[in-house]
């Protein structure tokens, strides 16, 4: 899942003399389990995965089913045996910054074994599975396109699935995709949208002295954050999946000097909605809600319905046997979508310990992943 | 009047070239319009005093009437003729940054003659009408001690009457003090104390996608913009005169990222009070006001009584005529006040004019308040 632009919490100065030291390759006929420990103990920030992906690189060549290609640090792996059906399963390969939480460890926390460590949840785990299936599914009931790619947790301009979507859309062709962020092993279908938009009252400015003067638009952006106390967010079923919406205040500014009545205030607004309504029609919403005020609109991301009823998706569904979910966060399975490919999240690992300090994913979730997505490519009943 | 210590606009860099040559003396023979005009045009806006304090003190040299004392870029000249009464009269040599507004130059507009550029309001032409009357008035009806200062409009502790009264004490002797500060040659009593003050809410951190794992403190914080937005500041009478009060939000700030849910945010609110009220009642009424609220003192001024029950106070409103009015602004009279010396201001140039782009002094003020020291001065009442 991607975070903000903005900066995180870094490694300490000798933060890469404590993390081990790179393996010469990757051994993809580990477990799972190795292989998540292997990636994760390869530094990975955004803008720093050119290792990764040459280790990555190099352990998918040589196998006669797979054909390998490469852009800048994004690569994919194809298969072309002709089958009815192509399947496009993706991940990405970076992580936000460390903070003191490699190299990787097990832990045991009320009776459950984790591994613990930066990227072990967002994405590695998903990855490590992703890249033993691809190696080892010689012969898969579908065609598989994998894609395994960069900088996803920084700016959306500098998305490496956003890059290779320019560069080869040709590659983009499939019944049905497959992203492997966090979802506890289970199926997350779709995604919110997310509108963020600048909110602004204006004033007239004086010295604080003589404030009758002047026209204070500090205290006329009031009604602007009563609103938003006040907003009761919507919960939304969409193709039986309930999206819960969010509406809240990212950051608030004003002020010229602790003498002058400010003549600007600005309340940066998130709006997070679910995947029936478009981005117009979230902006449509929030100039009503905030009629009487300057709203000028950052940024915007469609959303992404579930996209269960693509046959595709149902065999999944049922291969895996879980009860589907939305995603709440906004994930690159929109991009999917807006290319016309249904598509969903399944991976292992709790969302809420992305990007967390302490971030850990159950052992048990990565084997249940790996056994769905290996009983699904190879059922029979295709 | 002090400015905040914020930058202000700065003159672009071609400004020096378009400003004068400095004169090699001051002739304090001019008259008060004159050694205005010469004073704005020696550039010295705060902490580039020296110039202009050089020539001052040069020119207020070989004066048998005149000690002549330095502190800094701060001069002092007094009398001893052993008077009953001693008298201070100080103003600030300093102004805030240019902005294309020198050299000086004369406008008429509605007919009415102003001396136009940086300083003209604040506060040249008092100083001017000082310099021209210390060295003129060599045998005054009680003894005066001229204070001109330096470091009016930046950092408090960076003011050279504050320097002054701690570097050398002893020349803070008088029964009664006048301060240059522009108010239209009319006496402005006394002053409003002023407070700043930080005032927070907060919250839960949580990504923006679960919003409802999170508690926003922006919107925590509508309450105190609320309470700012429908307080009716006071109006109070203070020695017959009115103080008007003003309470407002200067700054607020919050947000961690365009993702987060913000655990902090915060309003900086200035509270401008009556001299009826001392700082620690103010801050006793913010704490009542934003209860349920951490509020946090930045800085705290005492505002001065008018001060105008003083028999030299009543003396001089007879002498210049005047109807006298509170000051509203913060002024260096509180100084005064603090060490047991009553002040008024008293000046020519609009309050409102001070720090502006089209700073400009009506002339006439300028001759009236020479009028104005002089009667009062040379009086034979005494």
């Amino acid at each position: 899942m991607p975070q903000n632009t903005a900066p995180s919490a870094s490694a300490s100065p000798s933060e890469a003399a404590r993390t081990p030291a790179a393996p010469a390759a990757l051994d993809l006929t580990a477990s799972s389990v190795e292989i998540t420990r292997a990636l994760c103990d390869i530094e990975s920030v955004s803008g720093q995965e050119t290792l990764l992906a040459d280790l990555i690189e190099q352990a998918l060549t040589g196998y006669d089913h797979l054909e390998v290609i490469r852009d800048g640090d994004t690569i994919v792996a194809r298969t072309s045996l002709g089958r009815a059906q192509r399947v496009v399963i993706a991940g990405h390969i970076d992580t936000v910054p460390l903070n003191n939480n490699l190299p990787t460890r097990t832990e045991v926390i009320d009776g459950v074994d984790y591994l613990w460590g930066r990227g072990t949840v967002d994405m590695k785990a998903g990855v490590a599975v992703q890249l033993k299936l691809a190696v080892e599914l010689s012969d898969p009931t579908v065609d598989l396109t994998w894609m395994w790619y960069d900088n996803e947790e920084v700016d959306s301009s500098l998305n490496g699935l956003g890059r290779l979507a320019r560069n080869r859309p040709d590659l983009f062709v499939g019944d049905f995709a497959i992203l492997g962020e966090p979802s506890n092993s289970q199926v997350e279908g779709g995604c919110n949208g997310t509108l963020r938009v600048e909110v602004r009252a204006f004033g007239l400015r004086a010295h604080s002295a003589r404030a009758w003067m002047g026209d204070n638009a500090i205290h006329k952006i009031a009604p602007v954050l009563n609103i938003l106390a006040a907003y009761t967010p919507r919960e939304v079923e969409v193709e039986g999946l309930i999206y819960r919406e969010g509406l809240n205040a990212v950051g608030i500014s004003g002020g010229v000097a602790g003498n002058v009545i400010p003549d600007e205030a600005m309340v940066h607004v998130n709006y997070r909605f679910a995947p029936s309504r478009t981005a117009a029609e979230a902006i449509e919403h929030l100039r009503e809600l905030f009629d009487g005020f300057e709203v000028t609109v950052i940024d915007e991301s469609e959303g992404a319905r579930p996209g269960l009823d693509a046959p595709l998706a149902l065999e999944f569904l049922a291969a895996v046997g879980a009860e589907p979910r939305p995603k709440y966060g906004w994930t690159d399975v929109a991009r999917f979508s807006a290319l016309g490919i249904p598509a969903v999240n399944y991976g292992p690992g709790d969302p809420s310990k992305a990007h967390a300090d302490d971030e850990r994913v159950a052992i048990a979730q990565i084997d249940e992943c790996e056994r769905g997505l290996r009983t699904w490519l190879t059922a029979a009943t295709r």
